[in-house]
């Protein structure tokens, strides 16, 4: 059997999505920006994908922009962001559990002028809004929080966060990393008070390489790519049309079919939960319910090093993360569990299981076996 | 009869890199930064579409680095060596005839401080080799010239402008915009001089939305985007796996057949030349022979607007473009044809016809057959 737990990672393309990106790769291969008909077919790919989008985020379709993935819409959010407002201040609001691709951009921003403050996150990984609201300042011009972390699935509350700024200073931009979140919540950006808003197609069943931005009509960002004039300039290059249509129709499938998706996920987490609580020496650092996302568990197993049992589980066709595969090139032990006070024993001791809708409750049920199997073979190895 | 020669706009994706790509899609899906097998799998497709790549170069496979497209690759190149040799100096020569990927960034660079020196070309769009001699200053930092021209396929002497520089001041980068050339013709960035080199999939037969950089070793080149640290952290995120695994094999098939494909596409040429040279009242832009380059055909019909001769012949299933497709999103007339001097008559009437390896004899002899009877009807509405 197999079992593919690193949806976090990233999905399997839809077969939709799939189907549709082969037509456009191979019948209607025109460029965007052509003149000609074949142009217009290219065209009519992209805006349909744009209006697809938008509707599952109410919001308007200009406000939709697409880049090559979840890395260049948190680069573009913020650098771009930062660089546009820089007059009216210098100072940015993080936390202490980003994505690389939201930490790194702010460290590149560090040393062109501007200044970070870095929240903490309590053990739920959750930030302190009364922080939150000490850390605003008159020059703070851009606050960036992620929706649903990618290593334990803490869910940030991201409505009091958007109340605060306006409350604080409206001029605030509020950026959120939703890589994880789009596709699991049914995000409003114009109600929660998010400005821009980054998604990668490849988290949800959509393809690689292809990702967007909202940028709220109000928001003054300004672009980090030069060129060609597409999409009003906020991302020049020929559109990447197969990508696009792709992503345009897996964000489309996903929101056609959200509570079927949704509860098919929650269903499956909460079984993977019973039967890890089942076993001796695991901890488990995620939560049930609403506070923490339907697709991430994660879990620490007493006396097993993450390598060893990640090795272990793949032999049995069962495949799940150490700490986040996006930044897994760095061997450090994981930002976010440190963050959120993970036991010592703990840090090196933990796996990420992430759900998918592919996934089966015979799934889960064959992990738990193994796992039942494995974990006293393991420790007994390390032991002796 | 459909006849598609706006292949320098963007090409059609060949099977094999469909057929791959799919496979990565949808069976082979993992990401390349996750340590189980899946990962592994994926990282497979980068390593050998890196090989295949740095095989068709002559260079090494570290010096290959994966972007997002043609637009990416040349924003990194120039925003990134400017930025990592500043200390070194702040001027820049570039030409007058290059694409809006190269002189949008240069443009922002001018805003940043930089200064950068346009050289101008000749009737045949050639630079002067004088003029580049006496422009290079101690404070030269890099070098951007063209390879092959998008609108009028003038052919740039690459050889000879990394030899002056190498004469006048061996510490100036030289980067290639590559984009026009890269399938057409045998690059050797080593033998050739050159430092830094781009291209882009969907200009010969692969996929859109993903490209390359070619990074010599010894050249200092900082990252534009920030984030996991994919590709030694000179171009972060997820890789775009399946793109990869199609530009990769599209890079091989064109190059493992280029006798071939070349004298294919020079026959085409040849073809349509004498065809309108046989047409009354056309003048061609692009010569014969190596000083231009093997797919681009550019001619003006006197007397009829290019606009109005696109959609004449696109309703006899003729796609061809006016101007350059890449940045007709912009209304002005094209810089090229401004820069070599085509007659004012002309400059508004003029298209591009851009041929690839799938256009056959009979398509040419087709839109010779078509233009012969179009262009008197056009001129007489005309007139009339």
């Amino acid at each position: 059997m197999e079992a593919y737990f690193d949806n976090s990672a990233t999905t399997k393309v839809m077969d939709a999505a799939a189907k549709l990106m082969l037509k456009v790769m191979k019948e209607d291969y025109g460029n965007p920006s052509a003149r000609h008909r074949k142009g217009l077919e290219a065209e009519h790919y992209i805006k349909e994908a744009r209006t697809n989008i938008a509707r599952t985020l109410r919001v308007q379709e200009k406000e939709i922009f697409f880049t090559s993935g979840g890395t260049e819409s948190n680069n573009l959010a913020l650098i771009g962001a930062a660089m546009a407002n820089s007059r009216a201040g210098k100072h940015i609001i993080s936390t202490r559990i980003e994505h690389a691709s939201v930490y790194q951009p702010l460290a590149y921003l560090e040393s062109q002028g501007f200044s970070v403050t870095w929240l903490s996150v309590d053990k739920d990984g959750h930030i302190s809004l009364d922080e939150l609201k000490a850390s605003i300042r008159p020059d703070t011009i851009l606050v960036s929080v992620m929706y649903v972390n990618n290593e334990i699935g803490a869910v940030e509350p991201i409505e009091k966060i958007s109340q605060i700024l306006r409350e604080k200073n409206p001029s605030v931009l509020f950026h959120v990393d939703g890589i994880q979140a789009y596709g699991k919540y049914e995000i409003r950006p114009k109600k929660q008070g998010i400005d821009l808003l980054s998604a990668s197609g490849h988290k949800f069943h959509g393809p690689k390489g292809v990702g967007f931005l909202y940028i709220s009509e109000k928001a003054k960002v300004k672009p980090i790519l030069y060129g060609g004039g597409q999409q009003k300039d906020m991302r020049p290059g020929t559109e990447n049309v197969p990508g696009i249509a792709g992503i345009g129709i897996a964000a489309k499938e996903i929101y056609d079919h959200f509570p079927e998706n949704l509860s098919h996920i929650l269903e499956l987490k909460n079984a993977l939960i019973d039967a890890l609580e089942g076993l001796e020496g695991v901890e488990i650092h995620s939560k049930r319910g609403s506070e923490s996302a339907p697709q991430i568990v994660s879990a620490g197993f007493l006396g097993v090093r993450s390598e060893v049992l990640l090795h272990a589980l793949e032999d049995k066709g069962i495949y799940v993360s150490s700490g986040s595969a996006c930044s897994s090139n760095h061997p450090a032990i994981s930002g976010t569990l440190k963050a959120v006070g993970i036991k010592q024993e703990f840090l090196d001791s933990t796996l990420r299981f992430s759900l998918g809708i592919y996934n089966t409750r015979e799934e889960i049920d064959y992990a738990a076996g193994v796992l039942k199997e494995l974990l006293p073979v393991l420790r007994r190895y390390r032991r002796g």
